[in-house]
């Protein structure tokens, strides 16, 4: 169901790769709720994905661009502004990568090297959008800018490795330019805490299926799936949220406030009954 | 701007007294899409305040009640169902008061009994509610409810007195009602942290006026108003946000997430002028 | 081994039932560390408990009172003042009690008469101590208040009931107290938000055995217990800690900042394998 | 006053540049407490700053590293081994520099190659002295990590820049390092988030005096000074902390804790005096 609630609004979606992309989602979703858009991802990601796909059914140009690159950056925004016929009202930031977990280093043997490559790519490159979008004038005065975070951030995650980093260093970004942002433009930047996705970066988290299946069991309200994150940022780059700003927000079917639900205790606790039933005893093991 | 997102859906607003009230706007904003609603305050506060005016305005129907008595609350969301012919979409909770503030009573000579009030009117009412809900079945699956806080829940105001503590409680019961609820029925559960705002209940803070400039010096986007208040409001009462539940949400132009803005220090640094000509060095004070 | 670090110091402890109570461990480990002690707790608690043999042991006075009560208070820092020859430098606060839990009342059918008791005896009471403090002028400048709290304030865990929202009442009322009383006579207050301890309070917790070894596997230094326990407290009612104040301080192996260990996660994911030896296809069930 | 706390124990000090240094002062206290230390700091920082004054005082000696490189945190940890003879008990990290502060680049004007920097030297640094460390087996089980840190990882301070984002780094390494030191030789590591003070590095922020100021207004302790600061190292490095990980701990006076104090609010306040005598009304501004 569609509300007109970005009608006349022209935005810019970083990262969709495949239909299995959040940053996929929510284009779609901007474009039934009235947007335009111009959508964009790395020159390799765009010849790999299938974001040309995406660009027809929704009416979208795309414009390849690597996000860690300013030049880059300057060109997208500057040609996405004469595409769409004027300034932006809304990016999403969808842009995630971890080099050291790909070659498998564990988080007490990182390569600095491909660190510094997770940092730039997953957060700093979101400053850099930022910067180049404040120096061109690109965005429209209360525009919105969202990115896509990870509970992580605030609490480890075994496997998360460096990107935990990555997502806390991203929150601080958008806390630090939300501020500098705001007060000069209106422009608010938020990110978003998105419960485990299956996507094609999110599959490729060492141990997924276990830790989506905790998450979900611990959420009251289950995991918040892909199409489920598309309504919530059409909300947030909507005019109905203009004083939202500087946050973090959990979508996450309550995860991010739970410490133990019934139905994750009950499973957790199915797996000492072999454990038990080896004993003469018959008592829990840590009776 | 209307956009249909509460098309067909009933709501209870809780605290509309007058039209400073956010709940007064939340309902206006409600109705404008395409909400019924009914509305409901204690007794007195249905004499007192200008409510009966706003059911005409909105088309929606009073039912007086004591938030604080169980019996109330039944009465309140069977009556309601009928009157609006069918289970309850969303609520809003909009009820705090500090005898001990109007008493003047200082956060350390407190009236027990009268804290115990407090913490009634403005915390377990909240509970109550959601119990009263729950037994009746009264509301549908996935509703919404929410209730509004201020950041004194997490941070320390000076002369915010007992109502800080009734707001972390309120805050707490948020989460562990919305954990129940959620799985047993989708209902979300949310409090919004607003900025403060000039109501009846907001203008009665000891040195509200101060606290107020602050914030909005402050918060890059300034402090946001009820009317914002409302917009936001309706979004999480909307279909697109249903994977939100027990979050505390900032609506505060970025009030939770600074530490200290430009133009508040600026404005900060300005007291101490004066006090600086006083002085023969002519240096600054801490120099 | 012990550092002398409360040389000289008094201090009274609430809430020691029997040698299984953290508070019998923190008055332990203050003596050993120089303290005089008054130990303190209800009537009912007194005769009940073995609180005579630890100030036997301790050289410590018992003076019974009930912390809900405030003329109890009142003679009880009075009596503990003449008693240790002069005002209180150091307390403990450790009472929580949930009648809705002993009634088995899950938290969506609270019995309200019972939820006021809770909230009374397990967080206001502590609003009363420091009220009767600072109004008899009891305390030390620069003396240290702590209370014992518990992360699910901050995160739901089933079954925790009405003491969650206790909790959350509770560090509330240790920063908007904190702030009065460092403000005006040095005094600190804080919370030490403790892994959970097999206490005669903690075994009554519905589930409380799975609790326990999870929050074992997912703290990376497994949980603290009550000794360990009683040495943070040493350190936080000692001069080394006096500008710490108004904080929850999580004593717990890490468990608040933790989502998910591999511990954790490998003990759980064990729970499907009887399920998977179910399924014809051999294939992890959500695989 | 000492009390033995670090008896025979050895210790890194990184980050001590000269007497106002808070490094320095921990430095002196732990050597007070029965410590061993070695200092280390820059090749620069040694020649520029009177470290050898503090080694002599001490009995300590001085090992310059660059922080930044692995290849000099080996050599490091090595010599530091062979010096005090045996494994290291305790180890603070106390560097931070921001190039992009220090050219006057603004937030929204960062230059990327110094960004690079600021990340390395103020946060990366910790990851890759954890990492060397382990990999050596350096560290003691058990052993205590210290970094210190500041509330602009949780909360934007203008003109703060850089250095926001790079501790919100700092305070993640922390918790994910933390979670697997932990787990595997119970070494825990923590953050301490100091209040403004006085130090040659903290003197370089931007409306310095008045931050400093506004901080001391709104904690009710005041701001903690670098020897108080130094006595909470002292705690956490010694054996009575041993459960507490992964934390980000404030010594503040209460800071991080308060929305608002009298204090804060009076000084503030002040500052409209002269607007409104300005105005024929005599009424407040905001009235």
């Amino acid at each position: 169901m569609a509300y007109n609630l970005l009608k006349g609004k022209r935005g810019i979606i970083f990262g969709a790769l495949n239909d299995q992309s959040i940053a996929w989602k929510v284009a779609e979703r901007a474009v039934e709720e009235g947007a335009q858009l111009v959508l964009t991802n790395t020159p390799v990601a765009c010849r790999m994905g299938t974001i040309s796909q995406l660009a027809e059914q929704t009416g979208s140009t795309v414009i390849a661009a690597d996000a860690t690159k300013v030049e880059d950056l300057e060109m997208l925004f500057s040609e996405a502004m004469q595409v769409l016929g004027g300034k932006i009202d809304f990016v999403l930031h969808s842009c995630a990568m971890s080099a050291n977990m790909r070659k498998k280093r564990p988080y007490d043997d990182l390569d600095y090297g491909l660190l510094d490559k997770t940092l730039d790519i997953s957060a700093i490159s979101f400053h850099k959008m930022l910067q180049v979008a404040k120096k061109l004038d690109a965005l429209n005065d209360f525009a919105s800018v969202l990115a896509l975070t990870y509970v992580a951030s605030h609490r480890t995650f075994f496997g998360y490795n460096d990107m935990a980093d990555a997502k806390s260093l991203l929150e601080s970004i958008a806390r630090s330019f939300g501020y500098i942002y705001g007060r000069e433009k209106g422009v608010r930047v938020n990110t978003i805490s998105q419960s485990p996705t299956y996507t094609t970066a999110g599959g490729g988290i060492k141990g997924f299926d276990g830790l989506f299946d905790f998450a979900d069991r611990m959420s009251p309200l289950g995991n918040a799936n892909a199409d489920e994150c598309a309504d919530y940022c059409v909300v947030m780059f909507s005019d109905l949220t203009r004083k939202v700003t500087m946050q973090t927000l959990f979508h996450d079917g309550g995860f991010s406030n739970m410490g133990m639900s019934l139905r994750g205790m009950t499973q957790y606790n199915k797996s000492f009954i072999d454990e038990n039933t080896d004993k003469d005893t018959g008592k829990i093991i840590y009776g």
